[in-house]
């Protein structure tokens, strides 16, 4: 079903596994004819899933010095820029979209080369507050002008639309029920309201595949340049009202919004303690992303004298794929010199689920995860070009995109601003399913059994009770 | 060939991994017919392969309450206990042989069920460091008795062999050489006049199945219930006289020998910097050990007063292979508690190394590793029923088995005790690739790079430079 007409030009930069995976759902939810999409990438990856959908491809990698002079050209008014890049400025493509009146979606801030480890930035600089701080700068002024979504993949992206799912379901189950919020006052309210204290963006990727990793070689189900600048970036997370331990390597920003804030460590060093529903307790990866900024000053509630009298603690924790938690793990041996081998498992991957979600915790029923369950098969009877990880990024790159050709003039936007509804209905055929748990866990559970560990027992989910030392 | 006739009885403990390929190892160089062994065990494992050979085959758990009623009639003067087990007291068997005048040999100090996780015994007695002490306070009084070779599998066993070898290299490449050392004092006095600070068992076993690990399921090379039990039990190593800076979370004993010390925290969750010539520079579990404490014991050089004068730093440095570094990952998840299922990979590993060596550091050259390099192909050329990780193991049962069979009367041994050569020379044609290499590497390679790190760059081999934190 298609569920909108567009009758501008589409130029996708980037075409991995993202790039790859989004072109089908673009074919089928949008009107729009193959001549309409130009894909600019660096490489030949996708060159085929183009060639499939009658779709130019152009193999130009993009530079600080070239991007103005190929892609001015291809944007008018009107038109649509889709990054799905890693490596090009997210920001410079930002700011051309606004000055030709072409619309704008990415799926992450992404800097130019090395924005996320050249030790001669400040680790603010390298942060993805940073980052995000210099996409916020250019919101003023966008206001009225051509709509970018920025960051709106499945996280940072559509688990900002799981949040407000889960907000309604816990005001309804603990005998608050709301009516869905009209703005941020309203949502950041009811979180308050609740009792919030901790968010999780809590992921469990399962899936597999029969080829061993090699040594030397990093495996994973989406770009593993990405995965690997954010691993190495600092550990990020909102930081709660509620905290009483401020991390001995913690560090705050010097300017912005102040949400979050930052160790002084790669998050793909940095452990912390989770639960999903399918299992279990586990332990995830403190890495970095723009949702744990975003959303927790989105639900920043200020008090009388200004400052935030309610913030919820908010991060991901990441179990990559297995394959991955190896390559991390053989990484952090190499002191983050990123191997030479890659190998993104679409096609290979045999079974497995992305079980992605929202786990809500401190609200009077402790804790509440919220999210997609999508098998690899149920992927593949879906949509071809994805796996279960993939496709969870594609939706929510699909709705954005949508959202913005419905909304064509709502200037900068984040996640947190779009209509978690009409995002729903767009996504959920895509999400397997989509499921809201009540776990009875919290991250004291079986502590302090063999050895005695450092915990606060008087408030269960301070980030120093979740964090693995 | 056949290194030695054996006349009396074989009672085998334990038919697993180790104890099923060292069948065929005893068959090929002891002269002893298949009705001479029984073996005695907890469960069916085994079972085929002791038909195989023609060997009874008894299962009976060993409890603490039976062991004595059934062993005791099975061994008398000339007899000879192999305990390949877990859950059955190394110690309690050791009395029980010396009583009856029976030779015995483990390849690990053992407790009853509980010893290495009650949560109500001291960390001391957790430790193997305590469960030493308690099997050399027979030590002194089964002098000129029975034979007893305490630990002497891969590790604790053959490893203690290689340091012997490696001094001996590096005094030959350092322009110091030396004849063999004859006794305890001239071995310490030769690794202090070299100037050996730190000595890593240092291990990376790279051996794959075609079988993803599951979720929930814990899998190994070896005995799965062993390493859960010592991955749980304190981080423990030898304790160096050249250590400037102790453990925040490190404690000495209150009795024995002091030569070790232990971290308040399971070795599975203690990571630490090490280095093999075939993987390079990587991160291992600090699990322990026993050779960690009798290692540091033997090497250590008393001053005028009686104080330690010169010790080595030693502790295991174990990046097991993959799917376990994936179960160790589920299992501190699980904040340890075990796994339901479990794999023992033997048959089904389709490729792989295991290199174990260790790694001598501090001398003049820096760091030379020295050890096996044992492919699962040469393995299954060489003897049925192993991997490569069980075969160096089990031709540490094998050498030690016939060196107690030469050697009748020396009470309770060491690894570090016995003849190095006469080990070699039994176990050489199962070693694989038994190399010597000098690496560049320190621990203070690639640091501090992305972020600020705690280190001493005055003396790169402190122990607070190899651990992960
Ligand atoms: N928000 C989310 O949930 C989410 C999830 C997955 C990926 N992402 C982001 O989406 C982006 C794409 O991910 P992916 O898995 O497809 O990555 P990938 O590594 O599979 O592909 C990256 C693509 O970028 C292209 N590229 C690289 N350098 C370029 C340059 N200089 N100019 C033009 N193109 C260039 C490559 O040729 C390739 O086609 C990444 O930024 C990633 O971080 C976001
Ligand atoms: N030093 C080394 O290098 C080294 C290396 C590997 C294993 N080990 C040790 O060797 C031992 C055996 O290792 P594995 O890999 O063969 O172990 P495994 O888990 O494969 O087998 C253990 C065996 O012990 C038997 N067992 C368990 N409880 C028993 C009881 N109550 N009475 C009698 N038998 C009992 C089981 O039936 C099984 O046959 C373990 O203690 C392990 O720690 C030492």
């Amino acid at each position: 079903m298609k569920h909108v007409r567009f009758p501008g030009k589409i130029v996708m930069v980037g075409m991995g596994s993202i790039g790859q995976g989004v072109l089908p759902l673009i074919f089928r939810h949008i009107a729009v004819d193959p001549q309409q999409i130009t894909i600019v990438t660096a490489d030949d990856r996708g060159r085929a899933v183009a060639g499939e959908y009658g779709v130019q491809f152009i193999e130009q990698p993009l530079t600080r010095d070239n991007y103005a002079g190929i892609l001015t050209p291809m944007l008018a008014a009107g038109d649509f820029l889709v990054n799905l890049s890693v490596e090009v400025s997210s920001v410079a493509l930002m700011e051309l979209c606004q000055a030709q009146g072409a619309l704008y979606l990415d799926t992450c801030i992404e800097p130019w080369p090395g924005g996320y480890t050249d030790p001669s930035l400040t680790y603010s600089q390298r942060s993805n507050y940073g980052l995000r701080e210099t996409a916020l700068a250019l919101k003023a002024k966008s206001a009225g002008g051509p709509t970018a979504v920025i960051t709106h993949g499945a996280n940072p992206g559509i688990v900002s639309h799981f949040v407000k799912r889960a907000l309604l379901d816990i005001a309804r189950d603990t005998g608050k029920p709301v009516a869905a919020p009209k703005d941020r006052a309203g949502w950041s309210g009811l979180a308050e309201m609740l009792g919030v204290k901790t968010i999780h963006i809590a992921e469990r990727d399962t899936q597999v595949s029969l080829t061993p990793k090699r040594p030397g070689e990093f495996v994973n189900t989406w770009s593993i340049d990405g995965f690997v600048s954010e691993g190495c970036q600092p550990a990020e997370l909102g930081w709660g009202t509620h905290e009483r331990h401020f991390p001995a390597d913690g560090a705050r920003h010097e300017t912005g919004s102040n949400a979050a804030i930052y160790l002084m460590r790669p998050g793909a060093s940095t452990r912390v303690r989770t639960w999903t529903p399918l299992a279990g307790p586990i332990h995830g990866f403190l890495i970095t992303h723009n949702e744990s900024i975003s959303i927790a000053d989105y639900y920043t509630v200020a008090g009388a004298d200004g400052s935030p009298r309610y913030r919820p603690t908010v991060h991901y924790a990441y179990h990559p794929c297995d394959d991955a938690v190896l390559s991390v793990h053989e990484l952090a041996g190499r002191n983050w010199q990123q191997q030479t081998r890659q190998r993104l498992m679409v096609d290979e991957v045999v079974s497995g689920i992305d079980e992605l979600g929202v786990l809500l915790m401190g609200h009077a029923k402790g804790a509440y995860w919220f999210g997609s369950r999508l098998t690899i098969d149920e992927t593949r009877h879906l949509v071809p070009h994805n796996n279960a990880t993939s496709l969870q990024v594609t939706v929510g790159v699909l709705a954005g995109m949508i959202w913005a050709m419905e909304n064509p003039k709502a200037g900068i936007v984040e996640p947190d601003e779009l209509d978690h509804e009409r995002m729903f209905a767009i996504m959920t055929p895509y999400l397997g399913n989509v499921v809201g748990q009540y776990g009875g866990w919290t991250p004291l559970e079986d502590r302090s059994v063999l050895f005695p560990e450092d915990i606060d027992r008087d408030c269960p989910w301070q980030f120093k009770n979740f964090r693995v030392v």
